[in-house]
């Protein structure tokens, strides 16, 4: 077996595995990353990416239809996914892999399994597309050689999963093939009728763009819809929905499901109703990708999710046997796990600011220092555009959250439809804004938005919430005359300000 | 001749006026506005509101029409300005003196008159029709009394100028009756052929707006566009109107313009070329509101701009002739001027948040305290959408004011096309972000952005201005993925973070 030794292993090469190797080299260590599919992850070919240029186009065609003096927009389903297939890059990764080329990240092809404290085995054998192993240290293996026993790789100081998540098939769905996200975001043309079980952001945004792109889409939720942001938001995407014509059906589960080979699958509801169709998607939750990456040989829990320090570091696993009384876990201190795989926030945001925190953290400690940045916002100020038509957008903490953190709040609820940059937005202009204040420390711990055209502007939110800017000071940030921003001076005039 | 006793005298009904006398209510004051216009003043019904629902279906129409897979998009210009009429409220100002009642501010229609300190005089016979006028101090007419020799208004506390401006027309277009931006707003029909002479804000959001509409617009600016801020901007701008038809003349000045009764227009450049049209819209500048005012009577110079301090008492007159030595000049005690009379920032937002500092400082000396909260904004905090299809934003100082302002700078710039949110926001985005960082405080002190749909994104850079949000907090303020607002996090990889 051919043996290389790097700096710093990563398993995972979508954008969080990407940007911790990134960092890592740019802080002057070397860098291989192992990746069994396409580099650029999940992110890049069956979700972010697909699902917002499905979405885009939605969203606009919406929005000049909501206004007097726009005529004639129509949605061209065929172009909308011939966009798709472009900015999904025809699902190949040749830009990708040359990124890390250009970033001096070495590439091994194949499934990256932990074989004991810093060392990777890859197989099928990897071979090394780019980069800088250290030839000094490799056992005389030549890294490009072809090795069917596969390869192993050494880090000097850190392995780092990023593998990422995957979707949860409910019981029910176990034997009707159903879609999953990545046959959602990457499916060839629109099934006649959808059945999408689960009222999460995946169910919610594909139902968006498959109702749009000419399917009849029946949105099954156990619950309300995006149920862990306020009411009004999932009720807004709701109506929503059901403006465009999809079924939306709360509060009711699937018991059985039924399909004779590729012909249509038939949902029965809790509440005895039948929904047929010609594809169902699976849209509800995520799985850790942790299995089968050898985390017993850490002491770990194959198939679990990691808990991690605020540098990344994997908490537990044999380094917790050590001497410690306190009755907290200790990290072990070579392994660190980013993005989804820690379930802190399965968004590619947060994966990349966990990856460029755990990058750095990796170069302090291989020089001896401990890291001076840490990661502070993957708990209490983590933002999230949903891409529904109208959009929801939230940062930091809801209400429920927020008290469950202890946290004396009061909360501030607009009407977003008096706003007047809203309503020059779009005629009949309804949304929903809503501020959550920390009444101690006088910041916004907070900040829900739902209606159109709101993606954008919960990044205000999320400076005022990471910069903890007194509401005092908030004061003084005047928002332009007429945007739709100006629901600040609105929520902070209905504070009392 | 009537005479009624407020606690506050506001000249001036715009939004600007309209917030100072309701801040001064809420505070338990009586207030009374002076107006010989439409209640709701220039924004409301030939500025900020007329325009924005002239030039939002223009860039929805543009969003939609730069996104493969949405098709047949076009403007109806007729909806167009049916749609901006309804804005306009038809120039009928009944909602916003419903609003006065509301609010409890008594409104005299007339021409108001300073008549020495603290007194107002309306002509021709103003009549409140609501408010809270103190009748044991009136001496004995009745507030709803008509006198033909005009009303006197007492101010127990404050008077305040917020008279705003007009425009400007340059000397070779004084003879040929030309449009302003009440007529550029307000006009029932595209002209044929448009020419604007000035190449700032108000000459750019009209030739985008009416070459869209139907007119041929030639744009004539004596140098670059939007001259204000980093030449990026207007460049952007001059394209963008380049590609939607309008021709695009900078560096040129008309030096004579002739016309006919009510034909054509003709201007003579001082290349020596001419440009024939059947409008021409002077659109070089504005001057205040203070003629004719009575400022002479408190010693100040009329048709003046009005210096104030950070409470917005106006600066200079008859209070300066007083003791002070330090060669400084002394505030009025009794008078204030807010909005663009005061020429800080000729924004209808910076003149309701002067509105918003002066109520409240009225408020609090009337009992004796000194205000808490003073106006840190109008000079280094302003910022400012131009609706321009692209948009360009900006908050706070560009590069060259903040060098003026003594302050060591550090610019990053960012080609926005790179940014993954806005290459999915419009097929081929252009555009460009700056962010002017002061080293030695280590915050954000200016921001610039043009591009498609760059308006609701400046409020993240105003709120990290006026927070002074150290970068290193920025760090942990993570945009949403896939979002233009992740220019934030470019810009911040780009300075070093």
């Amino acid at each position: 077996m051919a043996r290389q030794v790097y700096d710093v292993v990563v398993l995972g090469a979508g954008p969080t595995g990407e940007n911790v190797a990134d960092r890592a080299v740019r802080g002057g260590l070397s860098a291989a990353i192992v990746e069994p599919e396409l580099v650029g992850g999940e992110c890049s070919y069956w979700a972010c990416m697909p699902s917002k240029a499905l979405l885009r186009p939605v969203a606009a065609a919406s929005e000049a239809g909501h206004l007097l003096g726009v005529a004639g927009t129509r949605l061209d389903a065929a172009d909308v996914l011939k966009r798709r297939d472009s900015f999904a890059s025809h699902w190949e990764d040749d830009g990708q892999v040359q990124w890390l080329e250009h970033a001096k990240i070495a590439l091994y092809r194949g499934h990256g399994r932990l074989a004991g404290e810093r060392r990777v085995t890859v197989s099928p054998a990897g071979v090394p597309s780019a980069g800088t192993a250290d030839e000094n240290d490799a056992d005389g293996n030549d890294a490009d050689g072809n090795d069917d026993a596969g390869t192993e790789l050494i880090a000097r100081h850190a392995v780092v999963i990023a593998t990422g998540s995957s979707a949860v098939i409910p019981p029910p769905l176990k034997d009707v093939n159903p879609w999953t996200s990545r046959d959602a975001t990457s499916a060839h043309a629109a099934p006649g009728r959808l059945a999408i079980v689960g009222g999460g952001v995946a169910g919610c945004e594909m139902a968006a763009a498959w109702q749009a792109l000419g399917a009849q889409v029946t949105l099954i939720a156990r619950g309300g819809l995006l149920e862990r942001l306020p009411e009004f938001a999932g009720d807004l995407v709701a109506a929503g929905l059901r403006d465009a014509g999809a079924d939306v059906r709360c509060g009711t589960s699937v018991t059985e499901a039924g399909r004779n080979c590729t012909g249509p699958v038939t949902l029965t509801l809790d509440d005895g109703t039948r929904v047929e169709a010609d594809e169902v998607l699976a849209a509800t939750g995520r799985a850790p990708r942790t299995a089968g990456i050898g985390l017993e040989t850490a002491g770990l829990e194959p198939g679990s999710w990691l808990s991690v320090d605020d540098t990344l570091r994997v908490i537990g696993g044999n380094d917790n046997r050590s001497s410690r009384t306190d009755g907290g876990d200790s990290p072990v201190p070579w392994l660190y796990a980013c993005g989804d795989v820690n379930h802190l926030a399965l968004l590619t945001h947060m994966g990349k600011y966990q990856a460029r925190i755990c990058g750095d953290a990796i170069v302090a400690r291989a020089s001896g220092r401990e890291p001076a940045v840490t990661d502070r916002s993957s708990k209490a100020c983590v933002p999230q555009v949903i891409f529904t038509v109208p959009e929801v957008a939230a940062a930091g903490l809801t209400e429920g959250r927020a008290r469950e953190a202890g946290i004396r709040t009061r909360v501030v609820t607009l009407d977003l439809g008096n706003v007047a940059g809203a309503a020059l937005f779009a005629d009949g202009y309804t949304g929903t804004a809503q501020m959550v204040v920390d009444e101690d420390r006088k910041v916004i711990v907070g900040m829900t938005l739902a209606g159109p055209g709101v993606g954008e502007l919960i990044h205000a939110a999320t400076v005022a919430i990471a910069g903890q800017v007194p509401l005092e000071a908030l004061w003084h940030a005047v928002p332009s005359y007429p945007t739709i921003s100006e629901l600040w001076l609105r929520l902070l005039e209905a504070y009392g300000l």
